[in-house]
């Protein structure tokens, strides 16, 4: 069935290239397949459009459930449309991993936004490994770019291993947080709040505005006992009401100067530069350990070592040493 | 010459087991040593004496140079010893991969502890990468533990990438800082201080109580901020002078009161668990990736992927991949 439903190299090329949102999909579906001659040729499709590729902005959208995240990026998305934009929405969202199919996914978010022809929303529907999670996300930002969308958003839900991945792949983090500095914290996993560039605070409808004020205040406070970021760029925070339809403009700004500090003080090239080179050699590590792990005789006696290792019984250089002379063999 | 001074299996061990310091110093030498035989000899011997280590107590201390970590150590290393602990002290400093001497490792350092027979203090000079330090700090650690030393010491610049490694290999993180918060907290890696259990404001002698209070305070609520740890421990916050004598008893009560607490609730051995399995399997990675990049084809072609993959002419996942082609072949 998805030998039938495959195109040629040609057709998703030209597709993708004249903006068509159904082979744009179809592609995906490619880079996200498991099959090795899906795979191949979604390597050469990439390959073949990587010169149309990169010209957007990528923004990385994370923060706990129940902080907002559609409404704010259909709100914030919306916004970008009416400013003459193209977006693409990528989301990442692990507890698909578990139930097979996708939560955040659900056809009723975004609802406004999925309806717009300038925007183009996709779940990462997928079974596998957060590796795997990063590498597809990236690969479908890329067709995205080379599809025309101006400004790619990456979601993830901000509980899970998927943020450092993300922080990997774009070029400005946001934090999203609600008013209450402390307690919201606590499902944020750590580490997270150190990776964003701002810290955008949702849900300042009317009636709240002194609590969010004061939250900020408490954020950038926060935000100041970090150490500075490499790129020179100390973080912001804003505030933004979906409601009231408030924040997105202050937001987009917010972003705007970053862009055009990291491009003045060179660190736009440079981070994207590190980010191939990185992607470059995890594509290799990945395929190493792949290989390791995968072949049927360290399959066999992994487990064994591992719980000799974890009971104290045997010391875990040794162990591993053992492990490679089995596999060398 | 290294032939020569190169003792035999037997005679390494009984050394060590019977706490000759002597003995255990060339044991260390030879877990430094970049020859394979020594390689082989000293993973033999962490093997055989694997049974004798793991009771001690591990704590890694880091902080900026001038927050006075040495003076700390032999302060606090005294008091130990003053309560009947063997203590050791490794240290890891990575401005000795440049100089090819170890500056941390300077003699006139905690002069009076290194004198002490009670105590046994060791630099790491290495001229290797850090993978290589934490793997022979590691395997060091485990030599001074089978030698009887009942507290070990881990002590890092704070500058580097070291920590995450240091924190991978012990139970307890302490992190020192002067008193006035936000300045000195600029030449602290980002993520460090997520990582710690403990910060302990030195310097806070006579006169500079109050401002020693306050940043006590600062820092109780930056530590608040974040996320609490899988532990469930909430870093604490204590004050010291090794001047006045000041602060010694109330870390030690600090440390122990968290090792009680992780011993109750499984963490400690989990910890130990997680940490030895980390270990192995970083083990095998390594050899991996330096099996790979060691590989002729490789080191002759990663210099032009590389620069293909940063100028943008490349898709890393294609380059990634002709790289592994080039490698089975």
């Amino acid at each position: 069935m998805r030998k039938k439903n495959r195109l040629s190299l040609a057709q998703y090329k030209e597709g993708i290239l004249s903006g068509d949102r159904i082979i744009l999909s179809r592609a995906i579906t490619l880079v996200e397949s498991n099959l090795q001659e899906d795979n191949e040729l979604s390597t050469q499709l990439i390959d073949e459009l990587y010169p149309s590729t990169g010209n957007s902005i990528r923004i990385g959208i994370t923060g706990v459930p129940g902080v907002g995240k559609s409404t704010f990026i259909e709100y914030f998305g919306k916004y970008l449309i009416s400013k003459g934009k193209k977006i693409a929405v990528l989301t990442i969202d692990p507890s698909s991993q578990k139930s097979g199919g996708s939560i955040l996914g659900d056809k009723t978010r975004m609802n406004e936004l999925s309806q717009d022809k300038n925007a183009y929303i996709r779940p990462s529907a997928t079974g596998d490994a957060l590796g795997g999670i990063a590498h597809r996300t990236r690969e479908s930002m890329l067709l995205c770019e080379a599809a025309g969308y101006e400004i790619i958003i990456i979601e993830t839900v901000g509980v899970g291993q998927s943020e450092t991945s993300v922080k990997g792949m774009v070029d400005f983090f946001l934090l999203l947080m609600l008013a209450g500095a402390g307690d919201e914290l606590q499902g944020i996993k750590k580490g997270i709040m150190e990776m964003a560039d701002a810290i955008v605070i949702t849900k300042v409808d009317s009636g709240n505005e002194n609590a969010a004020r004061k939250a900020k205040k408490e954020y950038e406070n926060a935000l100041h006992l970090f150490p500075p970021n490499e790129n020179g760029w100390l973080p912001k925070v804003e505030l933004s009401s979906a409601v009231d339809g408030e924040g997105a403009q202050e937001v987009e700004k917010l972003i705007n100067s970053f862009i055009k500090k990291m491009k003045e003080n060179g660190f736009f090239d440079h981070n994207r530069s590190q980010q191939a080179i990185n992607w470059m050699h995890e594509t290799v590590h990945q395929y190493l350990r792949k290989n390791f792990y995968n072949t049927p005789v360290i399959k066999e006696n992994l487990p064994k070592f591992e719980e000799d290792v974890k009971s104290g019984n045997q010391h875990a250089v040794k162990a591993a040493l053992e492990l490679i002379k089995k596999y060398k063999a």
